[in-house]
This record gives structure tokens, sequence and C-alpha cells, in this order.
């Protein structure tokens, strides 16, 4: 639950390293006021930016995977007794150096650009803290479902973010899906829960009418949260990715301040910032930083569907090396929604929609 | 189990009352000799068709529904004590005594043609014994699999029918599903695998590779027992179906007077033929031949596949009327389950294969 707080928060996320293929990115259609050097040919330019896609959404899969492990393995040693906010904030500042030093580099090699200048517009920068403010109205819903739904009820109804996210791509980004492409995301939503299915599944049915629409709601914040952020990113396409990130980021570091101040003032004041961290608070804070790069970098260079596959796939990647971590057992529950979350990967490849 | 036995035994079936559409049957492409009027229009026999075709596969949904029903109903009443061999030889009586029937009233109105004789030759009758032989096969395997899974494994194992009847469609009547049609009967599989879903369903992973074995066998067993019945069909598509259904049911009745021989002489012989039958037991075999005559209709009109789903949907259909009937309540997987068998219903209709 605390780490939900934590993985949600870090979806509007910074992004470091892009440098080698900020060339071709110039060439996209829609591209804004571009100073720099065009993209060689299409072919090239379309093989490079396969590869980038690919390699982007590889890394958030195998760091989502990961960050899961990771919460795991801290459960299990018993370490769960440091502040959330002081490590979301953490996270955010993190983030925000990386970025900050992305540029720096940036800066020192290619000069000072149009494109990755670090002062901007009011009407650049005044979307970006709406994210992170639909991420904190989310957060504080979090504690209120749970009078409705207990913690592997709420895991359950997560996967309407998979059904929100598509609905709302469809029509915010006015991005078309193809039929099939429909009936592959609805496979990945009942897919991803069968794999989630445990013994007392089933409890989730009897949730009450305001949990579910809690749970609408949320999953609604939530899928809002990240096509928006796609859709502040990709408006602008030749602006360097390390900006977008630094003032998506700043606003981030922000909420969660505020969040320190209402939530956990007195126990910072008493007992100190970093009270309770240990080196798997570190590794995490590390982790999640890393994802909120990635998943920056997936917004930027593919989009809010291919996200939600690579987090999907990593939950079913998580199950398996828990196997050979923790020695846990996978359900038939579980090969069978791989099954379908499988077959819903090729439907979604194959379905192309029409342009 | 023992009711297993019956329906399985139910698939190589008799069919009635396709006496309207006989007409538009003789239309078909590979039409052999023909003695009687041929369909008008095309149009008008596509839609006679489709028509004929969404009936008997209606019929086939209700019937093994109801089926299931009257099992649920029957071990309810804890009515279970009759001889299950005697049942399915009356079972088959009882169909051949409707495709007389329905022979007989043809000849009157018709007259004796080459398409409704019943006389035959060697050639044509020498594959009927061969689907029944398989049934026979398959019902002493599913003797000896219970030693390695309980029941309600079994009832997961049998999911590999899907799978298996779709390989041989595809080999022995070589027609081609397309790739999205392959993607929609791994989903059936899958869907129906998970509507059916228990607390103690994981048990099934723990099969020992014997009973692995066995199941494939039998599963395989099945699928060609069911495409073949469907090949030799098709194979005389201007032959009436009561007469390839006639001789197909002899050999039904035969083998099942043998099982009674071998299993239940005794039994017979000293409580006598109808021992342990009640009113729910006269109304099971009823309904199982009038559900062996719909797969026999489904089999001419339609296909395997159509069977398969139709099978699946009356699972599904059983499940949802049992919640009315009995109480029962529906699961969360049983729902996770029914959403992956619509969408491979709507994968398959939108997925027709290239001819």
């Amino acid at each position: 639950m605390e780490y939900r707080k934590i993985k949600d928060q870090d979806e509007d996320a910074i992004h470091v390293h892009v440098h080698d293929d900020i060339g071709s990115l110039r060439g996209r259609p829609h591209s804004g006021p571009s100073s720099a050097t065009v993209a060689s040919g299409g072919s090239y330019a379309d093989t490079s930016k396969w590869k980038r896609k690919s390699v982007v959404t590889l890394a958030l899969t195998v760091l989502t995977s990961s960050q899961a492990i990771l919460i795991v393995w801290s459960k299990r040693a018993g370490k769960y007794e440091y502040s959330v906010t002081t490590a979301n904030f953490l996270v955010e500042a993190l983030k925000c150096m990386i970025s900050l030093a992305s540029l720096t580099r940036l800066w020192r090699t290619e000069g000072v650009t149009d494109d990755n200048r670090l002062s901007t517009t009011w009407d650049e920068v005044s979307v970006y803290p709406i994210p992170a403010a639909l991420y904190l109205v989310k957060n504080l819903l979090q504690y209120y479902i749970f009078a409705y739904v207990d913690a592997p009820g709420y895991q359950i109804l997560k996967n309407l973010n998979i059904i929100s996210t598509g609905v709302l791509y469809r029509i915010i980004l006015k991005r078309r899906l193809s039929e099939i492409q429909w009936a592959a995301f609805i496979l990945l939503c009942a897919g991803c829960t069968t794999a989630q299915l445990k013994s007392n599944s089933d409890a989730v049915l009897q949730t009450p009418f305001q949990g579910w629409m809690m749970a609408i709601i949320m999953a609604l914040l939530s899928g809002f949260a990240g096509v928006y952020t796609e859709a502040i990113i990709k408006k602008r396409p030749s602006r360097n990715i390390h900006v977008q990130n630094f003032w998506l980021y700043i606003f981030g570091m922000a909420f969660n301040a505020l969040a320190i101040l209402v939530q956990d003032f007195d126990a910072v004041v008493n007992k100190g910032f970093f009270h309770g961290y240990s080196l798997i608070t570190v590794l995490m804070i590390m982790n999640h930083a890393m994802s909120g790069i990635a998943v920056s970098m997936v917004m930027k260079y593919a989009d809010n569907i291919v996200k939600v596959y690579s987090t999907s796939v990593a939950m079913l990647l998580t199950a398996v090396v828990s196997v050979f971590l923790f020695g846990f057992h996978l359900s038939l529950a579980f090969f069978l929604g791989s099954i379908v979350v499988s077959v819903s990967i090729y439907l979604h490849s194959i379905g192309k929609a029409p342009r």
C-alpha cells in the first residue's frame, strides 16, 4: 500500500541519456521549432526509433519488475518503518538531479538552444502541475477505499487502470485502436486479473457500490494522469525531454513537500528525515527514480499503451522471478492469466490500427 | 464421471427434422448425385444455410446446458444408482429410432432415392465404426486416468479437447484457421479453464507425467473422433443425414451392447435392465439423445469449431442458470473466464480465414 503511493507518484517522471537518439527524434512529422540536425534517411530513422522504443520498454519492464521484487524483499525483511512521504520526496529530488545533470552535460556538448534551455513560458509550464495534482488526489482517495475493500481486493481492482488508460488514450490523445487491439486490451485486463487470483479473491465481488465507484474514479484519475503526461510531453516533440521532465518533476517535489508538511511533519521534526532508512530503502528509492525515468522515456518515444503492456509483463515476470528468489509457487490461475496476456500482446501487435 | 461417459458416447450422434432444409443442402458445391430440387438463388441459399447453422448451434448450446443442469439436479437428488452402460445403450437406441422415424416420413413424402435409401456399400459404411471405437478406447482410459487426477482435476484437463480439436481439424479436414482464429482458440481453452477454476484447482499442476500423457491422449482421441465424424458426414454432402446417422449409430449401439456384456452383465441379469431408473434418468436419456442429434446437425451444417464454441458457451450458461435454480455463487474466476470466452467468440467471428 505504501509502495503503491511511491509507484504512482513516480509515474510523472524524469528521464536521462537519450542523448544519442535526439537526432532522429527531430525528424518527427509534428516537429516544432527545430534548430539542429534532422534525421538523415526515413528507413534509418525508423529503425532507430524502433530500437529506442524497444530499449525503453525493456528498461521499464525490468525496472518495474525489480521494483516489485524489492518490495517483496523489504516486506520479508520486515523493514518498512520509514516515512513514505520523505521517500517519495527523495525519489522526485533524485530524478530532478539526474535530469539537471543530463542537461548540464548537453549544454556543454551542444550549447544552449531553444529546445534545451531551462527557461520557459507560462504557456508551456502551466500544464505541468496537473499530473502531479491528479496523483495526489488519487493517493488521498486510496486511504478511503480501504474502508470498502482489503489490500488484495484493491490489487485486483487496480486492473481497471488498464481499461481506463485505453479509453482515455482514445478520447484525449485521439489515437485509434483497431477492433482487435480493443479486444486485446480487454484480454490484457482479464489476463492480469486472472494471474493475480488468490483463493480469497472472490471477496472483491462483495465490494459495495461506493467501493466500485471509488475504484473506477481512481482508475480514471490514474489513467488521466498518464495520458495527460503523454500529451504534455508529445505536444512539443522537439523540446528536450530533460527540460520537460525537470518541470514535471519540480511540481512532483512541491506536492510531496506539501505531503510531508501535512502528514509527517511531527515525525520528521522529532525522529529526523531519514529515520528508519536502510540499505533496501535506498535501493528502492534509486529503483523508483530509474523506473520513473523509464516511464517518461516510454511516454516520449512510445505511448501509454506500451507502458500498460510493459508493466503487465513486469507483473508476470515478478511472479516467475519470485519462484526462484523466494520459493513462491505459481498457481494454475497464473498460467492461464499469462497465456491470455501473451495472446493479448500478440493480438495487439498484429492488429495495427488504420491510420 | 458416469455422466461424462454418456456425453462422450453421444458425440457420434443421430439427427432428425432437417426435412425443411434438405433442398438448400443440395445446392452445395461438392454435391454428389442429386435427384431432387436445387436451391434457387445463391443469396437465398446463403441466408437459409446461415439460418440453419444458427438454429442447430443454438439447439446444441441449449441442450448441452440443460444436460449439465440435469446432472446437477440428479446429483443433488442423490439418484445415480442406475447402470451407465444400459443408459448409454438406450441413448443410442433412441437416436436410432428417431433417425428411422425421420427416414420413414421422408420416404413417404419424397420417395426412396439414392440419397435417402438405407442400403449402402461397404465403401461407405466401413468408416462408420471408427468414431464409436475411438470413444470406447477413450472411455476405457478414463477409468485409469483417475489414478493420477481427481474428478475436478479431470474437468480442468478436459479443456485440452479444445486445442486437440482445433489441431486435428486443421490436419485432417485441411481447413485453415486464420492467425486470429488460432489466437481465439487458445483463448477459448484458457477462458473455459479459468471459468472452471476452484480453490483446489492448483492440485492439477501436481499431475504426474503419466497423467498428463493420458489426458493428452484422451484429448486427441476425443478430438479425432469428432473431426473424423465430421469428415464422414461431409464426405457425401448429398447423402441424407438420417441415413448417415443411422449407420453411425448402429455401431454406437453395438459397442454399447459390448460394454454391457463386459461390465454390467451380472447386474443386468440379477437386478434387471432398468434397475435404479427414475424420472430424471429418463429425462437425461432423452436429453442426451437430443443433444447427440444436435451434435450431428452441427457436424453436417457447421463444423467441429462451432461445436466446441457451442459447448463452451453451454458450460457458462449452465453456471448462470445454476445461480437461479440451485443458488450457486459465481466466482470472480468465472467472470474473467466468461470475458475471455466472449472475446474469443468475437475474434473468431471477425478473423475469417483466407480461402
